[in-house]
């Protein structure tokens, strides 16, 4: 469990998220095809650009009038036109499975219209994960009637039935959400049942019945411990759970920045200390506002309610430059594999937060192109002409992840898959 | 882990602390005597009532220039005049053990002095208490050129030899002191040993080490986990032993309140919380201030440095009724085993703070009285006449603790061992 001190300025080319591959292109015919023009371009990111799908499960759905949903969302026509914005940006969805809303009816859930949402992005080439299977908040009020008992079988018998009927769509999910504080949460009128189950079994039980029903049901799935706590107190939780044999796949680490952007220093001192469990980390609800930050006193983020939380001028252009910093500094430690932002759109976004790196109508926030020009400016090749040398070699020097090199018709792909230097060769038809 | 929350106004007669004894007493033929006048007394508390000895170790060592010491203390002379307020009130005393003043050099440690200091609280009647064997704060600086696996293997030899030095007057050890913010402490120039340790071998392993070689050599021993952290993060750090197996005999809280006296509310929902591990809680540390409270934003209360911090009039009748307040809250949870109030006297007490019960010139402030008057007054039998009826009976009320009876010349001891009604005989001569 030990980590250098990093400093990303020390990095500037993040050299551990590139590769450079030496490609030889041989002819259909095995032999080196020298002094030929080539086009080489990036398909895909070996790092999970994600961010939530909430918006999009009425358009998935093609519903004009869907239900009303206890997390916001943009309306049906305003997400359809902001639908290719998100795609050229990100590559992972989060989908809701906020058990209150997800089953508002004990035997109802919304099964249906979930996945076809998650087989939406599937079909657009992207990843899905499940947020979350184990959570105090926006838990199933019909639980709260329940022996202590019942409520672990049932909530035992929900994770496998999510995981099981989504096997195909969503491979990613936070097993359990906000366990440091879930026995001692007091921020509703009556205590929920999770809250009563985490409190009466423990913290560490109830993890470990998260994990332990969600691996059984999809052992190849992803599974995350996540909080939004970055005290100390997760460092405990982490340590009693991986001490008690409980196998986590990554760490989930929230920063909604509601409250002002966290800084390079915080952020890099944060990763220092969750890197050291060895275990990849997922940025997991990204949050940076375009407007006036919400005041350091608020405690729980959800106590905070104003009738409305404008974006400014001023705002979106510190909001542009502290995701390109947030994102260069996150990207500059090795153990950070996914970062998901927190709603692309301001329209039904949480809390009534300019939080989106659209507007509410639809329009490119500064934020917006200035991660575009991450993701698909400096961390992108785009398609590109290169001539091979006489030995029939390219040099492609890119972001680790899925390449397509073109010549003459054809068409190879190869992967860009280690950082440092590779010799791959490809063979044209 | 469940336990019904607790009101100690519903317990005004803390019924959990008291027992009564049907004596029957028979004369040394065996037969009862009765219609006789008998005395009944307590002599001890089954609770332990704790302060700090360190003022004492010179008064112990019949030193008038002792050495200076790294956490204060009160002057020769004025200790020994207090000493007799000191065994009036307390039946148990924590003694230091900070590595570095403790063994200043490699090779040198303070045994023989320490040693003197318990025999002579022993001689007292009291158990004595070490404090701590493990901790980040005051450790020794000679350890921190070590390459990590020989600070671990020195303080693995540092805990077998002190605590099988003391094993003949210390069965009590703070096996390891605020672990939750160990490895992540920053308040020094350097990082020191101790943090490092936890931080590259993480909380978990070093807990257990601490109560590894303690128990080794003294398997008697009541070894504590202890913290002032009193949020979740403490509770995720006890989950997390606990799952791990470490044997825990009992949970320390620290209460240095000189920010404020916590209250009843806080106190009763600090209590529920930590008494749900189904371990005894020793409240370690505990203070009150009889004058102005330390501004709240003080984080490390290390940081608070003033010229002069004097005890009020005001501010020692407000300590008075708060400590009143705080010991009835306490014992009203049936978990809480033993309360350390942290130091007698004003006189070199911890930051300068007039959190003694005694005033630096010796005399009792109110909330010495106070305190007398629960644990010598409401909580304690004094010499009683009785006398008994046909049947050689007397029904004596008393806190559980050890008695005697006296009649005609004659003295016996008996307990009173449990809550509720109980019956013993007792036979003169």
């Amino acid at each position: 469990m030990t980590s250098a001190p990093r400093d990303p300025t020390r990095q500037p080319g993040l050299p551990h998220r590139f590769g450079k591959v030496s490609i030889i292109v041989l002819g259909a015919d095995g032999r080196p095809l020298s002094d030929r023009e080539v086009i080489v371009e990036q398909r895909a990111h070996a790092f999970s650009f994600g961010n939530i799908g909430f918006d999009f499960i009425p358009v998935a759905n093609e519903e004009t009038d869907p239900p009303r949903t206890a997390f916001g969302g943009a309306s049906p026509e305003r997400a359809a036109r902001i639908a290719d914005l998100w795609f050229d940006l990100f590559n992972m969805a989060t989908l809701p499975f906020y058990w209150g809303p997800f089953e508002p009816q004990r035997g109802r859930p919304d099964t249906a219209r979930l996945h076809r949402a998650a087989q939406w992005f599937v079909d657009h080439g992207c990843q899905v994960k499940g947020h979350p299977l184990v959570w105090h908040t926006l838990t199933a009020d019909w639980l709260r009637a329940m022996p202590t008992d019942d409520i672990e079988a049932t909530v035992r018998a929900r994770i496998r039935r999510e995981v099981a009927d989504f096997a195909d769509v969503v491979q990613t999910w936070d097993a359990i959400n906000e366990a440091v504080i879930m026995p001692v949460f007091r921020n509703e009128q009556h205590r929920n049942a999770i809250t009563r189950l985490a409190w009466e079994r423990g913290r560490i039980a109830t993890v470990r019945l998260a994990f332990e029903e969600a691996r059984a049901t999809n052992p190849g799935a992803t599974l995350l411990l996540n909080d939004f706590d970055m005290s100390p107190a997760y460092e405990c939780l982490i340590e009693g759970v991986l001490e008690a044999g409980i196998q986590v796949d990554a760490l989930g680490l929230q920063s909604h920045m509601h409250q002002g952007y966290w800084g390079e220093e915080k952020t890099l001192a944060i990763l220092e200390r969750f890197s050291r469990y060895g275990l990849p980390i997922h940025m997991t609800e990204t949050t940076l506002v375009s407007g006036d930050p919400m005041p350091p006193e608020i405690g729980d983020l959800n106590d905070y309610q104003v009738s409305s939380w404008p974006s400014t001028p001023a705002g979106e252009e510190r909001q542009a430059d502290e995701i390109v910093r947030h994102y260069r500094t996150l990207l500059s430690h090795p153990s950070v594999q996914a970062i998901t932002y927190w709603g692309l759109s301001d329209d039904g976004a949480w809390l009534g937060a300019p939080s989106g790196l659209v507007r509410a109508d639809g329009t490119q926030k500064p934020a917006y192109d200035a991660l575009r020009g991450l993701v698909k400016g400096e961390w992108w090749l785009p398609p590109t002409r290169f001539r091979t040398d006489d030995a029939g070699r390219v040099e492609v020097r890119g972001f680790l992840g899925d390449y397509q090199l073109h010549c003459a018709g054809r068409t190879v792909s190869f992967p860009v898959a280690t950082p440092g230097e590779a010799v791959t060769t490809v063979r044209l038809g």
